[in-house]
């Protein structure tokens, strides 16, 4: 027998707590938000320390993720890839800055709690976002925890500014590295 | 609100035509379903003119995917990353080639009929496969249709390598060619 449905979902905790109505207008307002995510996912034992979310044009809220790896026995279910499913699923949008006839619908954010890894590289290189905006570096992750980043290109933010991603990082880095390091010193699994 | 369940999905048609009991034992076999299985999805429309499959240590299909992101709107509904969650949804195998002790389950392949995208690229890090077998390559993909390849580590082969996964190429290609080349001419969705 062939399987042929994939069903994966946010913990029900998403739906206390998290002002989806409000604007987060700054970039720290947006990477809080994130972080926020990984605390609460490692609190809740609901996935590994990795949050994001997607915004709009108008700095609310398209959709959050968090990873749910471990939950769903799923390598693809990072905190980054599960905001842009989503987020693609609520706007119907497989660019989710470009509308049915490919005109631009104005600036889509990407937050998320450390950098993308190698796979949510290239899945933020397909997703159609305009700002990426990172807390922790990828040394911070492995450092502080056992988890692995993956091969990336060399000049991974010039080939990403070269499609028209600005990247900015170092936003509330400490607050980010203080989740993964209360997660590393936990000896969770690092998938 | 927030989003907080996804649904993907194979076409209907996986479910007539494919000997999902029989073994395919060389590479050639296993690419040649892989690439049977992306000229399918364009006959039918239900996708973009990629096929990929999971086989086990018995030769035997563990999953299949095709391209979906056109009628899912989901850019991540790639041939090879909905073969990767479907085996691991149906093994319960967060890494495909261990069980859940850590202990290695015997060698995992997947065949697919291009070569990985630089989101499949990172995805393939992270899926748990012993062995990647590829028709196209991506200078095919990229002359023969507008699709985008997306930016990989210089030396994406050895950085796989340097990881356990052993990558052939040029397995059918020129039968993977033609399907590309059919779907170009088609003048279809890109994404």
């Amino acid at each position: 027998m062939l399987y042929a449905q994939i069903h994966l979902t946010l913990p029900a905790w998403v739906h206390e707590g998290i002002d989806a109505a409000r604007p987060y207008p700054r970039d720290a307002d947006k990477v809080a938000l994130a972080i926020e995510l990984s605390r609460r996912n490692i609190d809740a034992g609901s996935g590994g320390p990795f949050g994001a979310a997607v915004f709009g044009p108008d700095d609310r809220i398209l959709s959050i993720g968090v990873n749910r790896v471990m939950p769903h026995a799923c390598s693809l279910a990072h905190a980054e890839t599960m905001a842009y499913m989503l987020a693609q699923q609520r706007t119907q949008r497989v660019r989710l800055n470009l509308d049915e006839e490919g005109r631009p619908v104005g600036p889509i954010t990407l937050a998320t709690s450390s950098q993308p890894c190698c796979q949510c590289y290239g899945a933020t290189v397909w997703a159609g976002i305009d700002r990426l905006l990172i807390g922790a570096r990828s040394e911070d992750v492995e450092s502080l925890t056992d988890f692995d980043e993956g091969p990336l290109p060399l000049d991974w933010v010039g080939a990403l500014e070269a499609r028209g991603i600005v990247v900015a990082r170092d936003i509330h880095r400490d607050a980010a590295r203080d989740v993964l390091r209360r997660y590393g010193e936990l000896d969770g699994p690092t998938y």
